[in-house]
């Protein structure tokens, strides 16, 4: 029997503190051995010279599949994979929708059926808590239990949304139960003032959403949640921070010296609301939520990436077809809130954050991998290059130099919101618990062998 | 003719700037002449050497005569003015509450019916909204021309409690009709969720009306209904600010430059969630809301009131018999919410402020006076000692030394919770539109002698 | 006998706090009495109907006849003061220097000698500690006695720098004794490093004046001044604040209570670096330490002069003809340092604080006398209109538009920096103890009428 | 040839960001190889089963065979190292002091004749700049390509002190040249001013050392450094820091996005000013600079470095017998300043940091390793375990319990100020470039095996 499966050979080793050169060999999934001229016989061996060789990304804020607005996202766990794996991801976690009257079972069961069997690489999941009574707060311990450790509530959208005394009772109730509770922060009432207020005015263009939710309304809801969060002594994820008007709610609680947490996504380091003002609807491909921001916003967002205000970065992979965003043609609150991402959130990190001099490889490692690992209790399983975890690795060209553009993502959408944007680095080979499952852009994985990953208690950072 | 209804002779004379030994000259209801010597051939005279001579106070925060829980707060207009009268006070501000499904001018006649013809100095009236539709939006800019300027929301309290679409839309019309919104800032979902805990943990006694409402929650309500005033580019006033949670809001929006105006109370300054613990149900003299907090809170509430984070100082007074606050001896949550105060407000301040170094005499005027005046539109016809205001005016004695007793009280209720505080200094005569209301703590005016007050715009400070 | 030497009939008052019609009847210099329609009879009358009147002008820092670099600032205390009176001014405060090795006795003798019998304003003096032993330290309590209150110290300067010990020592030792310190804040290390460098790399220009005293060296010197006097446990007064870092700094110590007080001048609301680069040499009309800012900076100086982080507005008057200029031709360290200011700083203020809406009236009155009158310790004989005050008033029209032009000044000096500034309200009578010293723009008064003011201890605000 | 020379087996390995289960082998001095089940074959084998296996300790402030005030500190590189290396520290970093008129060579050469030879593990060292000429900065790009590239200015200590304009030309020079600026920040004058009025009054006890150095003094002095190299445009680090008053304007600073790197030692986090109350001089023991604090600094000191406001704990090992304390018998200021604390820091930071839950074991690793490994420009060579890095390595036992005495301290002294406190976990086996060099708390290495460490530019972090 060989020592090993497979040695990456002669890459440079980046992990959240270390940058070293170094062979990697994996064995039955797992990197077992990390060291100078590996012996390879026998192995599957991948060159990584004048490569570096990062933990393979997470992606800790994806929509596949889900029904929003009488339509679905339109990758489901198998594209959507197959486009985060070419993207030199190898885990997401995805969240299961409760629906009203239905218990989180009913909402983990679809989701492992939309998943199992499908996903290429590995996948965890959270849930989201829409209707919440005494019989579903009694359920937690044991759902937590089964793996799915992190329980987010929208604090907006019809339908959706809980009230403060749901997020009260949930913060307590999971964080007693070793899980973690997230929000999505937006006020409500501000938004939807706004909007029946733009409807009546005839103002239905894309660019009114943007305007109908401002930014203070985040930044309100943040504010709340982090308080609410205080009382109930809890920890607390604020996902998808797209403004100062959060992460400066999320920067005071910290330094106060409270366990509040923080995601952002590329398009609030990329994009600004200025691309709701592309002619012929074209705005609508930037319809989100929350809304891309006043590009001055952009300055503070790096900076809350690279002092640790923001601990990681998600995509909130969420595509709709133009044919899709169609719906809002007339009236931008009909449009399919959400936009392609998972495929191209490694280069676009790396591009603009470490080539850029915005932070250097080992915050690279940590915002893309290490700290969503350890933030959704995934961690020392994912999230790192380290003897005993997952070989789940991402071999990554520094030197490529290629333009965004459509034609070259795998994602199962006809539009990329980043159409156009130099890059410069790519993955060449992403590896899943020692497979091989993309190569130099092109998926050569295998169709459900990705598994579902039994998350743990959060790891504050 | 005499040139003067009455002469106040010898005082020294303390306005929000300025401290000055003078006469005043009164005519007709208004200050006409200050200066040295005036004549008093054929006026009345008030000797006041030795003494200050401030602008009348002004407690803009009252509740006579108002239905609470099924039963009525004890003093009514008359009553209660007579109270303030003899404490120094020339004009109240009572709240009008607005009716399920009545429109604001049921509230304001209902309010005049209880005031007009009973109270002894003059009056303002704020309206509560409780039900906003587009009928009442349309209803404000009439109601504001009659003088009702000042609109307060509550942010809890079932049956009375506004969600955030009622707080930007009455901020929105209020403003822009010249009006001023203010808020009760309590989070609702956080005290209901406490006060079942303790229901259901048998848990009745009057600390736990304190310990299910935590200062963060007020903290919460407070920062949220700054945001939601900074989206409306509204000015906003906080009333009865208890604690550092919701004061750190106020100081913060103040310091970005948004025109937050912030109101505390001589409770908050010197009682403290302590005096919940007295034996016997005694506890219950203190359940209000906001309730008493940790006295941790003190240096940060009296360093706020000199800082002019909070402008101004008034009651929240609101009695009950101890036979009425019996109705929650079994679960603190039937306790009616309220304590008298009217009557020892400018004593209070004046030991515990002035006398004790925290402020000096012009601060004294400004946060007794001076400051709710201007806030609440009525300067400079109340609020000041000028050429051409009303004469309102106490003379007060700075060497007096009382301690505080129910018994020396006129206040319909049967404690008082500053029952044997040390007072160093009172009024000596109140003088409401040039007539002597009241001396030596003695009621000596009349039944029906106060007006209404029309009030204007706020002047925002 | 009449009643009143002079009556100010008709005007609107305006006092730090209230704003009302009235009559001023003036007597023995002091004003008696406030009212409505007050006898004339054998009193001179100053018509004030349609106009403001303030409290005369207090500016606390001037430098009449003032030795610097070999020459003389070009007003003296005749030509000065008439500038000052014809602008609405009526009390200047104007620093004594002690030369090396010389008490404080022979500069306040030198200073009286440049003064009485000149001015024809009244005058206060503070001191300016140069070299400080135990001789001097023991002559402070004297000093303060004889009514100069309070000394400043430059941190800069070759010849006139103090270092921290002598700082520290003045501090402790002018608060025991009742007096104010003061501090002219630059860090004298970086403006000596900056000063060769530039030589050195022949950068001669006026704008190099400004690059060799960075806004950060201003902001150290602030900073390490307020942390000794937190040591001294003294109250301490920045002059001449120009920029947001020096004025962050006095917010962050007056939100933790510490009693720093701040100044700043028209040029640093009005001005900017930008001016250093007018051709010709004309830079170095602005030439002055602290140098003109950023004019980012302008928005942060507005609104601490408004929230009171900054607490008065003086001039800094420092006049030299272009020709005592051209001593710095070839290197800008050589240009006589100030600008002439005294004459415009009551219309600039009102023009660009009230007119344009950057402040009240009440507040403008406070930057513009009050405050100053009350931290200098003058307050209430000057900065206000009482009874019992002197009568220093100026009657100020808000109707008249101009255009500032150096004909229209009377300032020893061939230039004015505000050149082409428009002017809404100008001072049209200007009273002294009473005396009418200028109207409409002309000086009317009598050289030497002005008084020594016999300062005491500081009022802090 | 064996493979390995040594192999660590069945540790649990940590680093800066992770924790796992490995073998480590080693050849030639480095690690080579990270795995499970390594080959042991030839190899010297060390058992750290049940044991973390640490980075070498780095204490990057010490002071062997240092002048001082007539006598010298009593470790010199033998002892002094011997006892790091006992206490589980691999390299330390010691200070050559400038003479005054002496060349920076002057000094290294100096130092490098006290260390050559006789240290028994490595060590860099920095140079404290007490002169500055133009030769002297000419001389610094060759000095810092030497490998010394930090250099420290005192802004305290007559003699060693050095003024802003000294500070400012050597941060911009040493920037320039690769290097990194270090502070001893206390102000001088504050210090020399409470020390002569502490003689004058007769009060020489140890107490008044700390009383005539205030928190103040020390944070004037850090917020003055740092606003001169935000000036400079280059990086600072602020070494010891004692209190909030430094902290705080460190975090001020970064929050800014400015690189201040600040430093404290065990004895700020675990000793406070109460220690010099001990009687019978025995206050002398901790007569240290910056003295020891108020202990109410405690919380923030320890949220500083949980927070990264502080990137690293050194020890200031500086000792000196009772013998030599005693020169200070009369009068604090003739005590030698400094204390012992080489030995025991990694003991007192994992007992009081991790055992107790203030940290994790990562951020003990990059607190006690990584991170001055970083600033101070050894990594990777030193700091870390990953392939290549120097075979620095402390196997540490935590479930070890002792007290602390000096009896089994290495430390060429006669106390340890930590006597009597409670010590979990301890260094079993420490491991110098390969070599154990220490076992059992007993020296089992070579005098002058240790080897200068050639530093480079820092890592800013």
């Amino acid at each position: 029997m060989s020592k090993f499966d497979l040695v990456i050979k002669g890459g440079t080793v980046v992990t959240a503190s270390d940058t070293f050169k170094a062979d990697l060999g994996v064995k039955n999934e797992k990197v077992i051995e990390i060291g100078i001229d590996l012996c390879t016989e026998g192995a599957e061996v991948v060159d990584a010279s004048g490569k570096y060789v990062f933990p393979g990304g997470i992606d800790p804020h994806t929509h596949m599949d889900m029904p929003f607005g009488g339509t679905y996202s339109s990758d489901d766990f198998k594209t959507g994979t197959i486009a985060a794996a070419c993207g030199g991801t190898t885990t997401i976690v995805d969240f299961a929708i409760q629906q009203n009257g239905k218990t989180l079972k009913d909402a983990t069961d679809t989701w492992r059926e939309k998943a199992d069997g499908k996903a290429v690489i590995d996948y965890g999941i959270h849930i989201s808590v829409t209707d919440l009574n005494d019989d579903i707060l009694n359920e937690m311990p044991e759902i937590i239990k089964q793996g799915y450790s992190s329980f987010k509530m929208f604090m907006t959208y019809d339908g959706l949304r809980v009230d403060d005394g749901t997020i009260i009772r949930t913060l307590m109730k999971v964080n007693e139960s070793g899980g973690l509770a997230c929000v999505h922060a937006e006020n409500y009432y501000v938004i939807d003032y706004l909007t029946k207020k733009f409807r009546e005015e005839g103002k239905g263009e894309p660019i009114y959403h943007a305007l109908s939710r401002p930014d203070l309304a985040e930044g309100e809801a943040a504010g709340r949640a982090i308080k609410l969060a205080k009382i109930a002594n809890a920890p607390l994820c604020i996902v998808h921070n797209s403004c100062e008007a959060s992460v400066s709610e999320i920067a005071r609680a910290r330094a106060e010296g409270y366990p509040i947490i923080g995601e952002t996504c590329p398009q609030y380091l990329l994009l600004s609301e200025d691309n709701y003002r592309e002619p012929d609807f074209n705005g609508a491909k930037y319809v989100m939520s929350p809304p891309l921001r006043d590009k001055k916003n952009w300055p503070t967002m790096w900076k809350a990436l690279k002092d640790n205000t923001v601990q990681f970065v998600a995509t909130d992979h969420c595509p709709f077809f133009m044919k899709q965003k169609e719906m809002g043609k007339e009236f931008f609150a009909q449009i399919p809130n959400g936009a392609p991402g998972v495929e191209l959130r490694m280069s676009l990190m790396y591009t603009y954050g470490v080539a850029e001099g915005k932070f250097d490889l080992n915050r690279f490692v940590q915002v893309t991998s290490t700290n969503a690992a350890k933030v959704y209790g995934m961690y020392p399983q994912k999230g790192t290059i380290a003897v005993g975890s997952d070989a789940d690795i991402v071999v990554f060209d520094p030197n490529v130099e290629i333009v965004a553009t459509k034609s070259m993502l795998h994602e199962n959408v006809d539009y990329t919101p980043y159409e156009g944007f130099k890059l410069k680095g790519a993955p060449v080979v992403t590896i899943s618990r020692g497979s091989i499952v993309a190569k130099d852009g092109q998926f050569v994985g295998k169709e459900g062998a990705g598994k579902f990953v039994i998350r743990k208690a959060p790891t504050l950072i």
